[in-house]
C-alpha cells in the first residue's frame, strides 16, 4: 500500500525533499525518509536541512540501515545498502 | 587525543575501509564509523559489507547524524552532515 509518511529520496534537488519532509510532518506529525546507494547522503542532508533550518523541534526515532538485493546489469544479485530515518514532531 | 576504535571513512576504496573496521573489532570488539558529506554512502556500504559478508554476529549499537559547520570555497561557513555508526561484537 502507499504510505504517505514515506519520503523516498532519488535524484532531484535536496530542497524538493525537504518540502516534502515538512509536508509530511504538518500532516501526520512523523515522516519516514528511504533512500539506498548514493543518496544515502542525500537522505541525511534532507533530515539535518529540516530539523536545523526549518523545524528545530523535530526529533530523531530511529536510524536502521540494512542492504538490499536487486540484479545487477550483468544479472547477477547485487547487494545495495539502504537507510531509514524516522523524524517526529512533539 | 587519537582513538583507535574509530574508523573515518575518505577516498580509498570501501574494502580499506571494512578490513580498518575488522581489524578495530578484532583488538576492542567494537568501532565507530565517522564521515561526511558524500562519504556517508560509503560510510553505510562499509557497515553492511562488514556485517553481512564477516562478522555476521556484529551489532548496530547505534546511529546518529549531526550537521558540522565549515568553511567554504568563498569564505562563508556552510553546514556539512556527518554520520556516526557504532558497532559492536558481543
Amino acid at each position: 500500500m502507499y504510505r504517505n509518511d514515506i519520503v523516498r529520496i532519488g535524484r532531484k534537488p535536496v530542497m524538493v525533499y525537504v518540502t516534502a519532509v515538512l509536508t509530511c510532518v504538518a500532516g501526520y506529525h512523523k515522516v519516514i525518509i528511504q533512500a539506498r546507494g548514493q543518496s544515502i547522503s542525500k537522505a541525511v542532508d534532507v533530515a539535518e536541512i529540516t530539523r536545523k533550518k526549518f523545524l528545530k523541534d523535530l526529533r530523531v526515532d530511529g536510524i536502521t540501515i540494512d542492504t538490499e538485493t536487486m540484479k545487477g546489469d550483468d544479472g547477477r544479485p547485487v547487494g545495495v545498502s539502504t537507510i531509514e530515518i524516522e523524524l517526529s514532531k512533539p
